[in-house]
């Protein structure tokens, strides 16, 4: 039970093996050495064309507040068992590398680091978990939020889903993330308080039964709220609820902001059309229709298609769980090292399957935009010493299928990359959730509209500058060279 | 941010439309009057047979500590707008109900009360959210688990998923929930500390790539730690990980106890194998091969059919966010409440689907065990004065097709509700979660395999007592005929 351990710190919260390396490096002298690390993901989620990177306001809290706590300690001794002299070296150990990362409502793609972690290799190593924890799932609901959004318009959504996001942390969290990805406001309240978001909602089905039936319900409410969105489905959406609202409205006339009536069961499109016109009928054109019940950007389009005359709605499930693909693959992968002689060396990980095999070195990430129409060519990953700007033209080649390519001129090179922690200190406001709301709607502006449709998006470039391809090659054969070594024997 | 807050409560994690309501039945008077709501799922999740319940503890958790603080009620006030007087009555608001609940482990099925809260109508309708987000979650990974335990049988599954649950809360959560569903341990030390779980994990490839080499990476592992798993993927499976692993092996003969390899990655059935015969050939024939990469209860079925040699299981993304069906749809309902004569009145809600019409009125759910063979015979549910045990023969028939009947004499019936919770005082203690999860287990007894396979699993019957089923029809027909009194005006 939480409530236990008083103490009880996000330090513990990563995978056991993380803490056996830790224990390794620091028994071997190594912990202190330099390592470099990339956080990225391999592939877009849902079949987008891009992702909305959300997680960094999350990640430096944690940072900042990274230490084991007693209670830690005395688990890892008594329970794991560690030995006494690790677990003393764990108690005065913080977090005191630089991150470079992007920031929340920054536009990303496959393959491309999201954050970069240069840092003691104990440090950048025990903290891999909880990041990946962090982005993994926000980035994801910002980006399932941004689907939405592309279908919705200009219409209003709002997110309904903490009764089934997979638990606390993911409701508030990845509220705070679909609000980034576009949506306009939020059910819960607490994430309404922690991150100052507009919140929204009215009545259920519990307090028409309360009151037996609509009209009383219906009353009961507008006596309390001015404004009043009634729902009309509890017994029988046209026959009582539709009838009973128009009733209402018209009984309380100017004493009540009769927004409209919310549908939350039965056919979407037949109940929306069918209520549109009795509300128009009885003199309310401009009462609007809310709806919800298990929606997402495939049934609004669909519902789109059919003409449902909706004007707000509510995402729960889909969106909060971000349901047709529930995590996103991010991985946090060690790509440079300092050498007993103080020098740094590039670092690999091969796989049998080629997309799997990480880009080694310390590199930079830019967003190539033109200059004359101001969207975006594609993106650029550098070797750290390189700057595009400097160049007059550069040659942007797909990391695989490598004949595929483009010479870029007359191109801003936006680095994508923020310094937010700097010798452990974290040196980054975050802006407030709006702002990145609205920025993250300002990057999209960047992207062609073939980039951003929901089904078979083009695929945007992200693509590996030369001096950074070569360097990969070399690091591939360095390894082949080594396994045939040791095949030989 | 959290950290502005250091009050920060749960009280707030709910949707705005309950405070709304709340309010109005204060404002009307209403809000203490004894209310029964609810809380069950309609549908079984993944197809499954039986759903495995979890959750009670968080739930009770959360009522403990249920109030409003200061900056909740400030927020409320300021920046929602509620009125102080409104504001002034929740600041000493506790939770004072009781609560009849199923314990964790238990089976549970759909369409039957996992628990009963009677409470004040304000206070039941403010919990409302908080407990289905705790529900939903912890019993939707419960299940999963228990699904990958059946296909795995005696061999042991590690839950790894913490980087791809959806954030923090998910992972501590639900791994918790996979260790009552059947698994054996978790990777995450900070669960493994709250919980008091196993804890297991070894190391990672950025140990290998950090030591530059297979051979030195295992040796400094090796060096610190008795236990030895050592992860062969990094490189070259078959070429440098498996023989290297091999080969550390021989050379520390006695001081390691070599317990295997890890595979993540590449053609597992094709590696387990081959790296079977490996380390066969080379006199560890004990040594066990331990992998991961995206497992679930198919893959799982599939690598068994195929005689993958596996010894043991690391399941991480596709269990802790319930990949093929990341959300349980438990749901919260009203079924019966005081009226102003104190009498308490049955409530129903109807809906154009026959599936989501609620059963009305305060009710028990026995499970009927035939004394002979000790097999579930159903779940039925009575209504409250109602006590099958005292009957020598009952009728069990399916709720939707009523012609579909049994009688059933020579059984036990087993109430599946405890009382946890009595005016708003927690007098449950739970058990250990290695107490849940045997209980899982023995319950799971009582299934005959039929309803246990993972495909197309036969459909346990959970029944309504002839009693219910009139009081339902009743409360059908009340509701026809109100609607109908609307519709003629």
């Amino acid at each position: 039970m939480k409530s236990k351990y008083p103490d009880d710190s996000l330090a513990l919260h990563t995978d056991l093996y993380q803490i056996n390396m830790a224990e390794s490096y620091w028994a071997d002298g190594i912990h202190n050495r330099k390592a470099v690390f990339e956080l990225y993901f391999r592939k877009l989620p849902f079949g987008n064309g891009y992702a909305i990177f959300a997680g960094l306001e999350r990640m430096l809290d944690y940072l900042r507040d990274f230490r084991f706590s007693e209670s830690d300690l005395e688990y890892l001794q008594n329970d794991v068992g560690y030995n006494e002299d690790f677990i003393e070296y764990l108690r005065d150990l913080r977090f005191t590398g630089d991150i470079y990362s992007m920031v929340e409502g920054e536009l990303v793609f496959g393959n491309e680091p999201i954050a970069r972690i240069e840092a003691p290799l104990v440090e950048a190593q025990l903290v891999e978990t909880a990041l990946l924890n962090i982005v993994n799932y926000q980035t994801l609901i910002a980006t399932k939020a941004s689907r939405i959004k592309q279908i919705v318009k200009d219409e209003v959504v709002m997110e309904f889903g903490t009764r089934r996001a997979q638990e606390m942390d993911a409701a508030i969290w990845g509220t705070r993330s679909a609000i980034i990805g576009g949506l306009e406001s939020t059910s819960n309240v607490r994430a309404g308080k922690l991150f100052n978001l507009p919140v929204s909602g009215t009545h259920a089905h519990s307090l028409v039964q309360a009151y037996k039936n609509d009209y009383e319900a219906f009353h009961a409410y507008a006596r309390r709220h001015k404004d009043c969105v009634f729902l009309v489905d509890t017994y029988n959406t046209l026959k009582s609820g539709v009838p009973t609202a128009i009733k209402v409205a018209q009984e309380l006339g100017d004493k009540i902001n009769f927004i409209g009536i919310r549908l939350d069961s039965g056919d979407i499109s037949f109940l929306s059309k069918a209520a549109r016109k009795m509300l128009d009928d009885a003199g309310f054109p401009q009462a609007k229709i809310v709806v919800s019940n298990d929606l997402d950007e495939y049934t609004i389009l669909n519902l789109k298609a059919q003409n449902a005359k909706v004007d707000m709605w509510g995402i729960g499930t889909k969106l909060i769980t971000g349901y047709d693909q529930p995590a996103l693959g991010a991985v946090y992968k060690i790509v440079s090292i300092e050498k007993e002689n103080g020098k740094m060396e590039d670092t690999i990980k091969i796989s049998a399957n080629v997309e799997k095999v990480s880009t080694p070195g310390m590199k930079k990430l830019y967003r190539i935009i033109d200059r004359e129409n101001g969207k975006a060519e594609g993106d650029y990953i550098t070797m750290y010493d390189e700057d595009p700007q400097q160049e007059e033209r550069i040659k942007m080649f797909h990391p695989v299928h490598t004949f595929i390519s483009k010479f870029v001129t007359n191109f801003e090179a936006k680095n994508l990359h923020t310094k937010v922690v700097e010798n452990g200190q974290i040196i980054y406001d975050s802006p407030s959730v709006q702002e990145m709301r609205e920025y993250a709607a300002s990057n999209l502006e960047l992207l062609w509209d073939e980039y951003k449709r929901s089904l078979n998006p083009e695929e945007y470039p992200v693509d590996l500058s030369q001096k950074c391809w070569d360097n990969k090659m070399r690091n591939i054969q360095e390894v082949k060279d080594m396994v045939e070594e040791i095949e030989l024997g």
